[in-house]
């Protein structure tokens, strides 16, 4: 079980979990994000990465607000490294891998796939409290009570977050090492709605171009203003 | 905060967060259930027990199936009491749980609400994981690592299950001192589609007779056999 966002992270995630031998089958979720493009990407990554099964489902977290990704405030743009590096930033969606992670255990338990993986990463952005070691061992501990396999003891839930402690430079070699092709992946908070190409200047965009550049990658994306 | 169904559990977890004097905001997920008659019941009680905010969400569990709830197989009928106390019946939909406060705790994260009820209990069904006092700890520990709040240390999260270790008779004289009108809740799993009336044989059906009689208090249900 792979949660497929459509971008860098996750496609990665579930190139690592096919290169590791799983069947795998990925969860998208439509959250009411305005990045949307991630759908069409996620699609388009789980059938170049050979998934058996993709599921997308719509769960409208726009009702709830409180985040630049689902409300109607402004994605910030052209922070300075310093700025992102501290703090959590109102991109943060609250409780979102939550959400995602119970919602890929629910499919998971009835698959009876006990191997869960995530691409969340601690170090590119320490803010999220949902990215965290702490926040997966949490989660990890849940799907053990939580669930029919759990109580039974006929199986233990494993949750795989293989990314937790790369640098995205780290992640992107990893994921090119595999085949992994980024120029269908999406991870820009802000990407122009006719032609989806990145904004470049968003957080994710600016993470994103340093880590191909660290990494010696050349950077696939499409860039609206001719980054 | 309040996980609110439309069957009688969760009108009673709602009537002791008002009766603690919590300002309540009510959230009922429609989840491709087959109970849907519920949904009504959920705007009904949401009303009557005056909710400052009632959000209504879909999410379709249907995508994943395993369940008698959201999948083809039929819901049990006329099952003996013995049967009911033993395993976990079919009826049990995976991850619910989990999910179902897994979006609480995203918008109570937004609201700034600490208080989450949720009207799970352990006695009368004590197959379903998620109704156990362990899988209420292990979320209310997530809830803590999960968030912003949690993070930062600005605010604790706490599941409130008030119901958990109490009989079904205990509940309704609980809920009926609160004045909490079980004539508008909807617990069957299987109710007639048009008039919505309960079956009286489903599991949550034979509970809840029991536990009007048990409680002697006068069952406001509407059978559709004229039970």
């Amino acid at each position: 079980m792979v949660l497929l966002s459509g971008g860098l992270d996750s496609a990665t995630a579930l190139g690592i979990a096919r290169a590791e031998g799983f069947e795998t089958h990925a969860l998208t979720v439509f959250y009411g994000q305005r990045h949307a493009a991630e759908i069409e990407a996620a699609r388009t990554v789980a059938k170049m990465l050979g998934a058996a099964q993709h599921v997308e489902l719509s769960l409208d977290l726009r009702r709830f607000g409180g985040s630049a990704l689902t409300a109607d405030f402004d994605v910030p743009k052209d922070r300075p490294a310093d700025d992102m590096a501290h703090g959590i930033p109102i991109t943060y969606v609250p409780a979102r891998n939550s959400i995602f992670l119970a919602m890929a255990l629910g499919w998971a338990e009835v698959l009876q796939a006990f191997d869960i993986f995530v691409g969340v990463n601690a170090l590119d952005y320490s803010g999220y409290p949902d990215c965290r070691p702490e926040f997966i061992a949490a989660f990890e501990s849940l799907a053990n009570v939580a669930t029919k396999a759990g109580v039974e003891g006929t199986g233990r839930f494993r949750i795989h977050a293989p990314l937790i402690d790369l640098s995205k430079a780290e992640i992107i070699k990893r994921g090119a090492a595999l085949g992994v092709d980024y120029g269908v992946t999406s991870s820009c908070y802000d990407p122009d709605p006719e032609s989806h190409a990145a904004c470049g200047r968003c957080d994710s965009c600016q993470l994103r171009a340093r880590g191909f550049a660290e990494a010696s990658v050349p950077d696939p994306t499409r860039y609206s203003h001719g980054r």
